[in-house]
């Protein structure tokens, strides 16, 4: 393995990206790339309107610029940060995640460890029970293998510490593998029930060969979906039954002697209220590590409205602004009030609110000019229906225009692509600087 | 290109499939797959037991079935195939629908039509309007270096026509490209919204001097969402109006003399009813296509409701087998009426409904006992929330447990892998036969 730092991914494996030749079976790309490198076609300073519709496009500026606010905001507050590696699941934007400050990466189950692992990672927590025999085994042998990886796993019952001691049970384990207990609450999704319940879980964990007790972790993303009042106070209960779960534990010591331990929450909608109620108890031997992985790449919908850059104290100070858009053509006008657009289901996100139209161009790379009063109101597997005002002649989008798609929900905007094309100025038709691999 | 018959993709091109190098980078493969080409992983006779979870797996019983009743019903009908392959966007399966009698391949999009180029396909219909300027100077090109490649299109205004004729005007189109005129229906997705428009659009493609009109295309599939004798009898009065379409191109002797005519419709809803108002056209150079492409996978939920296999006369005689589920694993037990399963937005298919529980087993491979009466009754990106009977003694799920699901909407489970992996016998622990490489 090739290092560039101790934190860092494998430089080696991440500069075999660079090597891998690309094809036009990868959707959007130009046929003029067929056969050559990354690197080749990259070096032929490619535009974007050499690409074909509907393609998704990461702006370079934008993502600098979240990695430097998020960075910002976890040293102000004093927490760490393991971005949740599942939203764009490429290895080159976890390595500058890693590079801007980041503990290191959090995913979400074996498939996606697995890639990390390739990639060289050290650092992964996984915000979730490994309890597949094969996966733990895996997991047991590459910790063995490699000293400096540390893989954090959850457990939120005494039957998911069995499960994991079980399959464990053949194996010799040269380091225990560290666990975090998982905390949950009424109504939400994974974690023991109650403080009490956790505690079970910990003392289980003690008395198993094969694992450790690292810590606290919980997700109070799954109690609440919105900004509200009574949201917010129903996160900030739970983040305190957390801090009571961790006092507890140290103060029972229950927490092996001589190792770090870890509290950790905050998904991408309520970390301010993470920092706000757990940071305090960061220091010394005890990391507090928020799990935020949107922001890097933000949105224009769903994150958009509910990201803690939007609210309290950080409302003026700090700002995330959306990396990722989506050019779709008009392929048909059937009537005054609606034009169908070539991206779908396939194409573009749908789960957190429909993409919005922001601008309209006659081509891709020719200049647009705004879109305001549009609604997409549906999306087929292929389609999206755009909804216009007749009586608005800045409305009259012709057949071939091209259409710029604000997108709301960066995790399901990347798992329909393969290669990114990320541009690099903000002219009508800029220079691609960069094609991101994503692993799904 | 190395063909092995007159309308098969190229042999070459899918034997390269076989060559390529596997890697668990990619979801649900075994770590022992790594390195190996596919005929290499094959050749060690996987089971299904090697695989990690979530894994979607095929049923070759259930395709070769499928494939089969279809042939079947479009025989006895006296119309021609054209699955949509933008379904399984897998080149070895539609190379199988092909060798099963169907005239060629729909696809949505440029990108799609590069996939299928690429691997040899001949017979192409874009059920869409081509109208960027770069996909049609490609596909005049490709149809210009082979004279065996057909490639239907679709324009539904004569300004549609204008922008397809000015994209080609300075590239020398020695076979002018054919093109269907697409009739909508009020309230529906693309197509002129009359027969008197369509005919304009008609006259037009005969004006033009790259383009030839080849037929008459629509989907009654925009019209209707459900099996309702008032979604039935909606469906039936707009494939009356494309026959009248149809008829009136005729009579107007605007198709070019000595060339095919195609009469296109039916999605995977009602290709019942498009043979039942279209079939009588077919006969002489005219062929009447139904482009149902979903029949191949099936599923257990949507299609499943509404596949003309389960109505009219075929309501006994044919049947669809869904050929698709997932297995996932149970990750949590937070409270006694709720699993929680490692499979998420990523893994399955959510927008036409969730997924079922149809079994559970100790692990994979293992003997299963069905499960009924459970619901899911969400999806996050990487969980899904199974609910369960606490009175019911065979709903006491066990971390670890894996939970086969079935699936709804085959387009949207397929575009969640790279490779899926085909089972060959039913039994608990059945031998992998084939792993499916997709085309997203």
């Amino acid at each position: 393995m090739t290092l560039s730092g101790p934190d860092t991914l494998d430089s080696g494996a991440l500069a075999e990206l660079d090597e891998l030749r690309l094809s036009d079976v990868d959707k959007a790309l130009p046929s003029a790339a067929n056969g050559l490198t990354k690197t080749e076609f990259l070096g032929t300073q490619p535009r974007l309107s050499a690409f074909s519709t509907p393609v998704m496009v990461l702006d370079e500026t934008a993502i600098a610029g979240n990695l430097d606010t998020m960075a910002a905001w976890c040293e102000a507050h004093g927490v760490d940060l393991a971005p949740h590696g599942k939203t764009t699941m490429s290895p080159v934007l976890w390595d500058r995640q890693i590079r801007s400050g980041a503990w290191g990466i959090t995913l979400a189950n074996f498939g996606q460890l697995r890639v990390a692992v390739r990639f060289g990672a050290r650092r992964v927590q996984i915000a979730n029970s490994l309890v597949d025999p094969t996966a733990l085994r895996w997991l047991a042998e590459q910790m063995d293998a490699n000293p400096e990886l540390e893989v954090l796993m959850w457990a939120d019952s005494p039957q998911t510490v069995d499960a994991m001691t079980a399959a464990l049970a053949d194996v010799t384990v040269v380091r225990p593998l560290p666990v975090l207990v998982e905390l949950g609450g009424e109504g939400g999704r994974t974690g023991a029930r109650s403080v009490a319940e956790a505690v079970k879980v910990a003392e289980r964990i003690g008395e198993s060969p094969a694992l450790r007790l690292a810590g606290v972790s919980g997700y109070e993303g799954a109690l609440a979906h919105d900004a509200s009042e009574e949201s917010l106070a129903r996160v900030r209960t739970y983040l305190r039954s957390m801090a009571e779960l961790h006092r507890r534990l140290e103060a029972e010591g229950r927490y092996p002697e001589g190792r770090d331990v870890y509290v950790t929450a905050g998904g991408s909608a309520y970390f301010d209220v993470v920092a706000e109620v757990l940071a305090e108890l960061a220091g010394g031997r005890t990391k507090v590590v928020v799990r935020a992985g949107a922001y890097i790449i933000h949105d224009d919908g769903f994150y958009t409205g509910i990201s803690p850059f939007g609210r309290g104290e950080d409302r003026q100070a700090r700002r995330l602004t959306s990396a990722m858009h989506t050019w779709a053509r008009v392929v048909s006008r059937p009537e005054p009030g609606l034009a169908l657009l070539d991206a779908g289901k396939r194409d573009v996100p749908f789960d957190e609110g429909l993409p919005t139209a922001q601008a309209v161009a006659g081509q891709l790379g020719a200049a647009p000019r705004p879109l305001v009063g549009t609604e997409v109101t549906a999306v087929n597997d292929q389609h999206a229906f755009l909804r216009l005002d007749p009586a608005r002649p800045e409305h009259d989008l012709r057949v071939g225009d091209v259409v710029r798609l604000g997108l709301s929900h960066p995790c399901t905007a990347f798992d329909k692509w393969r290669w990114i094309p990320v541009v690099g100025d903000d002219s009508d038709d800029p220079v691609v600087v960069d094609l991101i691999r994503t692993f799904f």
